[in-house]
């Protein structure tokens, strides 16, 4: 997507190196990093230079292109495959790019298994490009017409499942960027998601960079936007989804649910299938990571004097707990959007539209 | 309550001076001021030295007296009494109790108004204790019932509605006071609460100086919690509610009532008879004040030297929108906690209670 008169994506390969733009400085500056080695890839992930899941799963995918360059052998394919995965362990889509990958190369010669893998992890970054476009037409009809009687939609987002979070597009932001290229009136309530802010620090700026207007408000404030009327969906992305049409999504998602809910607002959840977990019926059974409480107690940000500093915001000592999901039961979820279209977020709306995934793991 | 080895109140007469606990430097220090004049009075509660309905009102009828000692004449009186209220000129209860301070000195010869001023002043302090303490009183009898079934009791509460926001005791933190105190083992969820996080730096640092157990978490977590069951009751305070039990307070209440509600957890407020405007049926009345948009892009720290530093969270030029305060409709309230015990969230509970107040207005 646009970032000032440039298109950029969220990785691409530039030469015999990976770039990949640095979100751990976003948004106070814009910094493209190139990783020549798997350390490089390694340390990127588990740092979180790239985050979100689809982006992770290529960015592993690379990675494991970077270590064959440098050593072929299957212990190399090995020992690169395993500290790639360690790098976010519990990334869903990581372990699954990182298959792909290995199964394209596994019984190809040592001396074509660098180029082999090279090619797939840029066929990975190109399908999730397709995937999310795919997401965003789909989801622009919903803008569309709230648009055509309102003469402009308004959208509440979580966190951050933009182009930033993808290779490009993003999930629950690319119906938003196809609408506002096809010249629909949106305009974006940024939750701004504590404690990473990823919605102050991601999502505002890429909104910003297309020039698409938005406002931030506070992660407490969604609920009094919908009982004013100034929300008119909601949509966020989901990092598990179940084969139920529960939804796992960061933080606070839930509560934006129930306001939705209790507002007769729609809400949706834009996500690829690859985030459905087929097997899974019950998103009570998901377990909820737990992150460190520094989270919560310090916060990044750029002083007077222009200069990166993080300060604490509470009294020394102070104890934090820091679930970093939770789950959106089905039965507030008004559908899902996905590459393949919309559906109900139901057994019955995901098996019309997936019936050879749901078929696979039967 | 307790300040380390001391016990406190947020505003003592100290000699001549009107002594306050300056919360703009909570929790990073604990500084006391003194004021002497109308204008420390002024500027103080304009700039949020003090801050929390009850303790407002104490502080302006003070600051009444203050300027009474400088100068006892009406004009005096007319000019103080117009200066304290554009300091905060929304807060409902500093309109009561300037106009009750200036009603017990109008009358009066000049040369006695100032101590009559100073007098009422300090009655209203000790009033308010005793309000307060009896919120608690009513209110741990709610925990105290839990805590016999389960052994223990978790408390989830948003913003800051502790003693720091009256004289002393607090609203929807004196049942958590008053259990302790009596030995019922009590923990509570702390909500951050942004922008503001009155709940990170004041409420938390209220409990750690009483020795009570809590933890900090974001805004976004409480639903999580309750979903897993980790919560046994809201307890929050209200900055006005209405005669038919609507309550209006910080920004988010009303997501974390939606998450008691579909998870069957009781969620009360605590409150003053202050608070309830008899003449207001419908919440939805009520005008919500919008904030500066700073509250939300910066933030306020000690940095890894130790000093204090405010750093902008977001990238230069975003825009955000802040809106202090939500409704609550009373379907959502269980029920609540006032200074002559419990009621319902309705007309009739709240008629029921105040019989004699509800007369007054008719």
């Amino acid at each position: 997507m646009r970032v000032g008169s440039r298109d950029l994506r969220t990785i691409w390969a530039d030469g015999d190196a990976v770039a990949v733009i640095d979100q751990t400085r976003l948004p106070h500056a814009l910094e493209i990093l190139h990783w020549r080695t798997l350390d490089d890839a390694v340390a990127g992930i588990r740092n979180m230079v790239v985050r979100g899941a689809p982006l992770i799963g290529v960015a592993g995918a690379y990675g494991l292109a970077l270590a064959l360059r440098a050593d072929s052998s299957d212990a190399s394919l090995a020992r690169a495959a395993a500290a790639l995965l360690a790098a976010r362990p519990t990334a869903v889509n990581l372990r699954w790019a990182l298959e792909r990958a290995r199964d394209a190369v596994a019984s190809q010669p040592a001396s074509q298994r660098a180029d082999i893998a090279w090619d797939e992890a840029a066929r990975m970054a190109d399908e999730d490009c397709a995937t999310c476009e795919a997401i965003g037409r789909h989801g622009s009809a919903l803008l569309r017409a709230t648009a055509e009687t309102r003469g402009r939609v308004d959208v509440l987002t979580h966190c951050n499942a933009g182009w930033l979070a993808t290779v490009d597009w993003g999930t629950a932001l690319s119906p938003v960027y196809a609408a506002h290229r096809a010249g629909i009136d949106v305009h974006v309530w940024v939750d701004e998601t504590r404690p990473r802010n990823q919605g102050a620090s991601l999502t505002a700026w890429e909104l910003a960079q297309e020039g698409i207007p938005h406002t931030l408000i506070v992660d407490n404030a969604g609920g009094h936007l919908m009982q004013q009327g100034r929300v008119d969906l909601v949509l966020v992305g989901s990092d598990r989804t179940t084969a139920t049409g529960d939804v796992c999504n960061k933080i606070g998602t839930y509560l934006k649910a129930l306001a939705a809910h209790d507002n007769g607002v729609r809400f949706y959840a834009a996500l690829p299938a690859s985030t459905i977990d087929f097997r899974l019926r019950d998103g009570r059974a998901i377990p909820i990571e737990e992150r460190g409480a520094e989270e919560v107690t310090h916060i990044t940000g750029v002083d007077a004097r222009g200069a990166t500093s993080t300060v604490r915001i509470v009294t020394d000592g102070t104890v934090a707990a820091n679930w970093a999901f939770d789950v959106t039961p089905s039965r507030l979820v008004t559908g899902l959007v996905t590459e393949r279209g919309l559906c109900e977020a139901s057994e019955a709306g995901i098996r019309g539209l997936f019936p050879d995934l749901v078929e696979a793991v039967a």
